[in-house]
């Protein structure tokens, strides 16, 4: 195992963030001011060119680099390095005003007008040819240039387009997908239902609230089909950059908790994973937060299972939530830092400087509105670009697991889509998190991947509501199992194929049912005010939302229903398949069942943690490693408001304050970095 | 009195339920798999050929029925018999894209693509067209199949349609109601209101968000156009039906509790009434739910005042709440059951076998996807298979009541349309229920009818919020009093005419001054926070929501306002009138003053309960009866989740066990049936 | 100082209000039997022709006004006075049938049909023809005739229009507001921000959900050009009043807490303002209501300064609020009394008697459905009527305030439009009249004006959430304080310009800076569940919402932050500059920190109070002034449940018993109206 970087040319933690200088070209002296600022800010990156098409093209086919030329050339001359991005997100007027067929067509059936950003339509050839034309001009003129070290292409790819295009491709996408035989289209989608048969592939249209919305595999279809012609455009907009600068590697930036597409199908196509992360601090239970963020940045890891790179964070508050609050003093440091615990090489920021006007200008920044470096916030970037140079090592280095929770959004989207269980209480991810958070909670490395991923790196695989199964689904699991592995799955497991249609014979569908030794013959729906409860190892557990009425089928019981008419039936089993075992979990705990049955088998699975022990780290309290094959570095972070003292478990070197020690004590918001080497 | 069979030919009570090969026709050996598990689970009845169409006539004018064919003969081979269904209520996807004028347009102008079912517009010719001939079809090939005892016509007759068809029929419809006489309509509508006065008929519009909705009248005048427009495609689908085999029997299967038509239309044009019937059991207050389902059955029995079919309801769960809990041990028999005491001859399930696929996969069903008769669900349904056989001399006997509520669709929706009251407290079907319910907690059964129905069977008529008083009302409700009649009414009573206009003169309106001899002068309107109080009967009630200033003019006042500025002022006032007596109630009350008031006339008049007493049998138990002229069938129903215990008042043959009693005792959600003969 | 009246030649309070006897042409001998009920309930005034236009013009260039010369002249003869209204609020169907382009598209692009009212299109050249046709017609006909006193012009302007007409208006508005230049609007609108530069007038649309709503200078444009063509309208409207009868003053009913018009642009354009005013008496905090209620009528006067007129209440009840809830007694009369204490010389009632049918049936009235004046409410329209004559005095007498609070529609506009701080907590209006209240409480009378209106008549103006802080706000603002004004503003002062573009250099923007001696460097937005509290005199006052992170810079800080890591920051400075003082409030209380410090600079400026006490007079109690330079008369107002006894500081005459006295004693929902000379 060795180190692993973005770009081999320039092996260093980046610090920087979007840079916008387009907004400001009638201030004279800008550019220049900004360099001087970058510097005093520990800055050595600047992510240029998001939503610049309008200055770069101001009119159709006549091209304007030349401020750009200059904001390249000074960055660099002042020591920094440039992610450059395409300006695919947001098109200049004139694109919009001569080719309207590039403005979406919303669910409703309106075609957009102007508007704001990321609304373009994906199928468009006119915008396709003109993002083609603008990403090779980019390309010829940037590619080579020594400051330019990625690109970044188009800006959180989103949304959806119901225009006759998209909607002739759907056809297209579903043709290929049913072999162009309307009739396995029809078994598919279950269609004689309702007298809803289908006669041609022309008569499918995609769900919305005047179309059909009753096929649920057409529901789903439609939700792939949204993810492959995005992957499909941005595969059109890299082309031309690896065509003309094959080297320069690629990403896009993601939001790691989007349901919208399956970022699963971005692996390939990108080079580098990278995404923008604005955790909810200082609301609710601060522990969540922290666990949803930490889920949001192993989804992304989970995609290469190399570093990324942290694209946006905000570097004391952000403008477009319900309440915007301020980071308190430590969390704008042990946020960004999280991200860099778990396997980022980066903290970029939106953005450099506040804009004055638009809809972002109160968002947090380096420079603000003021115009100095004499604020709080200038002074704590600063700080931290002194503390990732401290780290340097650090970067490009992996993270490894010895546990995964499978997160999967096909189950997520056909769970939301279905009529049945309860509308309000689903909560796909809101359980996926849940099971992750015991690992989370005790500094265990997990990594977050996909049904149909490889599971043989694994001890322990937890496959929270996998409500799809698939034949690869089912394969891969009785494999991961038959040949040693632990398997832990929950109620609503394997109902479904990935057409939606529910298996027959007996839930969880297919071999299934043999590898977890029962049968689910029904699944109760508890109303917000209902609970049930079960006892394990001598506890007494709350049971809430769904509660299955499973039976043993060779399994063994570990837990029973304590009441209510299938008292007795089992809640918790565990059944010895080929060299493994897969444990069965059939009702929603709130937290303290799956915490207990999970920890019992970690401790018997030997599963390793940061700090040697696995044990619960305290509220808010987790730790990560990254490691190189020599060293490992151990983060420690504190998201409580209170001080944590963590026994590390062995001698380590602070890389803050260069000193030995075998415990960590950390404020509130506090972080710890620690260095020892493998024996 | 004698007894009253759907069909003459099958005087059992029939259990099935809706059953959908259709969507099974890819799956070899399912239909004789079907048969061998209709006949474990004692069924003796199956709903086929809801949503067939694109089965039967799979493309334009060519109609293919092999397959129904051989499902009825099988059917009959087995013991069973049909309702047949016309498939009107999904249409085929070749019949909206050749003639687009059948779908539907929504009140934001928009027409509907192909979409769900229930959806095709009334009024389109060409719809019509093409069920006239389907109809005709099936009711050639099947109107004497021996299997087929009745015709389910469409399925859930529902929503409205604003297209340009439908609002030149509405203007027809206006044209007629008022003589085509503008200036009658600008009167009746108040429309030289905000200048709103019409020129011609053309002008008009139905009430949608881009036209004009301050019309009350017009906007009543749409909702009774839609009920007209559906029974008049209703008449429209039965026409050949009865022209080919007038012997069959007729329905349409309603949902008892829907607003949007006033099914009451519906008298004449179906030869017996049937509803489908899914209570939401185990959520909020048991109680309320068994009222709920119990005033709903009583509307559906009011129609006819004959014994009716329970079309659809659930063997366990349902799929599209927001929360499906399974009945508990014991519901899922005394649920369809209490349809069974109002007066069903039939227990039919919506449905037979779980769909692989489609909206309605996880809806509660007799045969699960795992395939097989060994679940907990089919041997319920067997077991209330068994007790029907075992009641079979119960069907066709009559329910007779001596009080009545009156349910009025115009008054709810005159009183939904108002601008006044409160919108949040109007809660028109709520208040009838709780006045329904102070019979249904003493077992005395209760009719529930219209305000023009003929009142004389009745010793007391409960009129609640009786807001709409048009002349042949006010007629009706005067020469019921006058005749000896006791006759309740509560606030709103009599506001305005059948176009929404004030009555001038003093509320209520016309000669209800004198009948209930009092004027109500203000309405006061509480906020949720606020109350008032009277004292009946040396006890204190809580009045909430609407508290009127009334003046008695003759009435003698038994309660009066216990505070605010109205205090003193009349809250129940009681008149004679002729030789009958007329209640009013001033004010809103919690049920207390209302249960008061009313079991006081309860025993006044002598009214005959199930057990000899009208005393309140216990939170959640009530009592039925249903006769035949000879002997008298007593339903006992528990719908709490304790045991009760229910004094009979004399000696009963307990059907169940075949043992003489005089006391029942029930589980909880316990049902007895006992009989006994008159003497 | 001498009495300002209406009209001259009609020198009394008006008591009366809206009259539509066209509502009632089928009902013969209606007008004599209003005649006579006018009377009884010493009635003065009707306001005549609110939407009577399908009245007087049925059809297209056809005039009928017999019926309108009958109910004028009848009035006259009965000793009543018309204002009349041109009927414009509502079109009749033909000009809709003829001329679709009258008819607005909302902000979702659809053309509306029909409809309600007050739905036309201001820019639409044919119907402000033919508004100008009917509006000539009217004044030709009736603007000499005796009875008419003034013009009320349209009803309750509002709304607003999409359509392509104003589109190219509000181009047009563009055009001359950036000079014709393009990069002027750019620059402005900050639209090199995610590439939105626009090349041209032509490129720009009105924010909607399908057209761009990025740009909040835009946004804030739209709402401006909203106002400036309702005022173009209006002015249409008037001007051939205004030709043909140049004397008689022309209003328009305004609603004075309306958000979407800035009712400032009306000044010149009317002659006398005017108000339609329903405070929701009786929920929640009453003392609330009547703040709310208050600072309503303060707007409205504060318009010019002069007497206005309560164009529209209730007697008693309204009936389109979530609950409608009748006046207790008292507060039927005190409510159209605190428009009088606040300078209204009407108390005029929506409406005379209730119509029998259309949206506003049951909103209360003069004359009732019964039809007699034998009600209670009738009993207290004729008591207001009684009182008005007993103290017409008043009528024409001047409300004149030291202390003014500053109301700006543009920084409520642009704070509701900005993304930041947080969308549920903004209230701007809502702290606006949080300030208001501290004079309130004190029955000190407080002038409500704009950020560029002359405040050299005050010895304090508050300024709460000034976010906008234009050049000439700047300077009105700083020339105030310098000499002598004491000047009071809070968190978000002088964030940015007209154009929402932010102020570089610190907050709060240009020489605000230096005139409050502060910077505020950030601003913290406080989740609900958070809050701060900090110290001023010895008590405690919590802080919630934002909390500023200020510096002061010259200024003397009076109170620090309490907790948080910016505790020890300033909360509330002071600021001497030039001959004055401003003072700057850094968080949001909850009324008792503003409170204590204005209370203080109240003291300290010598502010006089209606009572000579500038101590709060007990809850929901206040006092108001009206004078003519020689008498002064004071309304004592008691808002609260229960009686108060109110100090008047001196001997005055109790104008309703006759008496002198020097204290008010009220019961609850009392008022007393006192008058001294001033010596």
């Amino acid at each position: 195992m060795s180190k692993t970087y973005m770009n081999e040319k320039f092996p260093h933690f980046l610090h920087g963030g979007d840079y916008n200088p387009d907004q400001w070209v009638d201030y004279p002296g800008m550019i220049d001011e900004d360099m001087r600022l970058m510097k005093l800010a520990e800055c050595n990156e600047m992510t240029v060119g998001i939503f610049a098409w309008s200055m770069i093209e101001p009119r159709e086919g006549v091209f304007e680099f030349d401020y750009m030329d200059k904001v390249l050339d000074k960055i660099y001359e002042n020591g920094g390095r440039v992610i450059l991005a395409t300006p695919s997100a947001a098109r200049p007027h004139w694109l919009g005003d001569k080719y309207p067929e590039v403005f979406r067509v919303d669910r409703d059936g309106v075609r957009e007008h102007f508007n704001s950003r990321h609304n373009h339509c994906y199928s468009s050839p006119v915008y396709r040819e003109k993002v083609r034309i603008i990403n090779t001009k980019l390309a010829k003129r940037y590619g080579k240039h020594p400051a330019v070290i990625g690109w970044h292409v188009s800006n959180e790819y989103s949304g959806e387009c119901f225009c006759p295009l998209c909607v002739a491709n759907f056809r297209e996408y579903l043709r290929r997908k049913f072999h162009n035989d309307i009739r396995e289209l029809n078994h598919a989608y279950w269609s004689y239902f309702w007298s809803h048969t289908f006669d041609s592939f022309e008569q499918i249209e995609p769900p919305t609230p005047y179309t059909d919305q009753s096929h649920m595999g057409l529901t789903c279809d439609w939700r792939r089909f949204v993810t492959e012609m995005t992957v499909d455009f941005m595969r059109a907009e890299i082309a031309p950059l690896k065509e003309i600068c094959p080297e320069l590697p690629v990403t896009t930036n993601m939001l790691s908790n989007y349901v919208g597409l399956d970022y699963r199908r971005f692996k390939g196509v990108i080079d580098f994973a990278s995404c923008d992360s604005y955790p909810a601090w200082h609301s609710g239970d601060q522990q969540d937060t922290a666990v949803h963020s930490a889920f949001g940045y192993d989804i992304i890891r989970g995609l290469t299972l190399k570093p990324f790179i942290l694209m946006e964070n905000t570097t004391s508050v952000v403008n477009w939530r319900d309440y915007n609050k301020i980071m308190r003093p430590g969390m704008e440091t042990l946020s960004p830092f999280q991200a860099v615990a778990h396997g980022s090489d980066s903290i970029l920021y939106f953005q450099f400087r506040k804009g004055r006007g638009g809809q972002e200008k109160f968002h947090g920044a380096i420079v603000d509105h003021v115009g100095t470096e004499k604020t709080r916030v200038f002074e704590t970037v600063k700080r931290k670009g002194e503390l990732l140079k401290k780290v340097d090592e650090i970067c490009g280095t992996a993270v490894r697991s010895e546990v995964a929770v499978v997160y999967d959004w096909e189950s997520r989207w056909m769970l939301d889509a279905s009529h049945g269980f309860s509308k309000n209480t689903k909560k796909y991810i809101e359980t996926a998190r849940a099971y992750y958070s015991v690992f989370w909670k005790r500094g265990i490395n997990c990594d977050v991947i996909g049904p149909h991923d490889d599971l043989s790196p694994y001890k322990i695989v937890v496959a929270p509501m996998q409500y799809v199964a698939d034949a690869e689904t089912i394969d891969n699991f009785a494999r991961f199992v038959e040949r040693g592995g632990t398997l832990y799955a929950t109620y609503t497991l394997g109902m479904v194929d990935e057409n939606d249609l529910c298996h027959l014979g007996g839930f969880p569908g297919g071999k299934l049912r043999d590898v977890f030794g029962i049968w689910n013959e029904e699944i109760d729906t508890l109303y917000p005010e209902d609970s049930n409860f079960c006892e394990f190892k001598g506890a007494k557990h709350k049971l809430v939302d769904y509660c299955e009425l499973i039976h043993a089928e060779g399994a063994e019981v570990l837990a029973v229903y304590g009441e209510d008419f299938y008292r007795g039936m089992p809640v918790v089993t565990s059944n010895v398949y080929g060299a493994g075992r897969a444990y069965y979990q059939a009702a929603r705990d709130c937290g303290t069942l799956s915490d207990a049955v999970i920890s019992e088998i970690v401790k018997e699975r030997g599963v390793r943690s940061a700090t040697g022990t696995v044990e619960p780290l305290g509220y808010g309290v987790s730790a990560h490693v990254r490691e190189d094959g020599e060293d490992r570095y151990v983060f420690v972070e504190n998201y409580s408001d209170v001080p944590a003292t963590v026994p590390l478990g062995r001698k380590m070197t602070d890389l803050i304050s260069g000193k030995e020690t075998d415990v960590c004590k950390l404020d509130a918001y506090g972080l710890g970095i620690f260095k020892y080497s493998e024996e």
